[in-house]
């Protein structure tokens, strides 16, 4: 009764931001994303007899109570559905920071669904490892899956209605690059449950935010489906500025950029103006993913390279969806 | 037929942006301010026969050619009004640096507007007054009063219906002060006139902003009558943000921000969750303003000097109105 698997993290190019019901995790808004190939987490899953407890270790720490419930409760989904009523001894590493606006919870529950189920002796779908990972985290539905996917809104209520499917796979357009940089390995203040709660509750911009969603989607699958480069920039880089705009306008006040965010942020447009074609996107936390072509990779690097605040660049291409190993 | 004036800039605790009326300059929304009694700009304009162009020297410097053509605009409705067509000579002098987010057109329209109607041989009355210098710069029409200032919204097309009114002289509040840091010296890259445009024409919050702005005009205006500080400081700083929140949504984004402007932001709520009161006001450029009261003003500016990025802070109290010298 034991399992591991490997889930890749995923960059949202449409925002996930608020959710419509919050005991199922089903979002107001679908949302679109890239997996990448270089940010991992790899979770083992051993049910056991034995034990009297849950045990997770994860990047060789016990967890909180409250992290711990969380995770207890996630594993009782799959206990329920396999029939059976062992305790578990999980172990899980990230390969990169947890909580800093890395979508480790997108790579971690992907990971945890897949492992913990296999150990339980399911054998799910991709669809029903979806729906599944979303209820640990929502955007864990996304990184089932490998390449451009699309995760479904759904309906409030229905926990079948709401989960992610693949646009295109990970090969399908190789020259396409996120440069990951990293300029602050502290934890983020506010964790995005409780910010996009917050966010929902008191933003004046929330409902404006959520009725530009569908036109920023079609024109995202647009951009991709006939690889245009800059109008899938563009469009991610709106939708990212209207996210944070909103988070802003919440009370009291979400502020996920640091001072670093922000002259990077001036820097991209920057060289974007100089022909560098090159586009930001930013999540709950500081870090800055940027969004290139291969032509211009090395051009960027080489201005990345210059800059005495980044602490490392990960360069990720698409990578591909959970899986066992 | 020469005349000196002084007006002091002011600063908009209720945020001024975008315009229904270009012509007239005509704002969509209601505004407040507070007159600042250490920023200001000293105009001297002389009508002479003699002279076959008008002359602009401010801060030292001849003005471009638009910078030319915008103020000798400005003088013919002067000149019209007044019946006379000689052209003039104009010196005008900032204590503060230009077009760097510190409205500096604020004072300096305020001033010119009183200088150039007095050596017209025009006595206008301060309404009047406000109105003429609203159509130099908006927020000049509040310039030309002292204390707490209201300018009203009034109607396109109608030149007489927006117009600033004392709410409170600069007397009122002595505690009051609004501490103006300078982070950067440099010229703001957008205009705060081509800004706005651009954020009413393109932005999808810009309708949403201005649907809140009533509400914080009335929590402010309470707050100023109770001399309750925390709800004015609560009320500005959201107000602040989301006009900002509409600039970053702006196509193209406005980022008047730089690293700084996000760090002190930052430090300032990390300042009050420590029990020392200040709030953050920022306008179109890097700069922050911090309003506080006389019973933390040690505590911050010991704060502000510890702090290597910072260039010059200003104390500022409620200043006077516009005035000849």
């Amino acid at each position: 009764m034991k399992a591991s698997a490997k889930a890749n993290a995923n960059i949202a190019l449409i925002k996930y931001w608020g959710k419509k019901d919050k005991t199922l995790n089903i979002p107001f808004n679908s949302s679109l994303s890239v997996t990448l190939d270089k940010l991992f987490t790899i979770t083992s899953v051993e049910f056991n007899k034995d034990l009297s407890n849950d045990i997770f270790v994860i990047n060789d720490s016990i967890q909180s109570d409250s992290e711990h419930s969380k995770l207890s409760l996630f594993l009782d989904l799959v206990r329920n559905r396999a029939g059976i009523n062992f305790k578990a001894k999980v172990i899980s590493e990230n390969n990169f920071p947890t909580a800093s606006g890395l979508a480790s919870s997108s790579s971690g529950f992907a990971a945890l669904a897949l492992a913990a189920t296999k150990a339980a002796g399911l054998n799910l779908s991709p669809k029903e490892l979806s729906i599944l990972a979303r209820k640990g985290s929502g955007s864990a539905s996304r990184s089932v899956y490998g390449g451009f996917v699309m995760w479904e809104k759904g309906e409030a209520g229905v926990d079948e209605s709401s989960f992610a499917t693949q646009l295109f796979d990970e090969n399908y357009w190789p020259e396409f690059k996120v440069v990951v940089v990293i300029l602050q390995n502290e934890k983020k203040d506010t964790s995005s449950r409780d910010g996009m709660n917050n966010t929902v509750a008191t933003s004046p911009f929330y409902n404006v935010w959520l009725a530009t969603i569908d036109e920023d989607l079609k024109n995202l699958r647009n951009a991709l489906k006939n690889k245009r480069f800059s109008a899938l920039g563009e469009t991610a880089e709106l939708n990212c500025l209207k996210m944070h705009a909103t988070m802003l306008t919440a009370k009291p006040s979400l502020v996920y950029w640091n001072s670093q965010t922000v002259e990077l942020m001036k820097l991209i447009s920057k060289w974007r103006a100089e022909n560098l074609e090159v586009y930001f996107t930013i999540d709950a936390g500081p870090q800055v993913k940027i969004l290139c072509l291969d032509k211009d990779l090395i051009r960027l690097q080489k201005k990345l390279s210059e800059l005495k605040f980044i602490q490392n660049i990960i360069v990720c291409s698409a990578g591909s969806g959970a899986k066992l190993i």
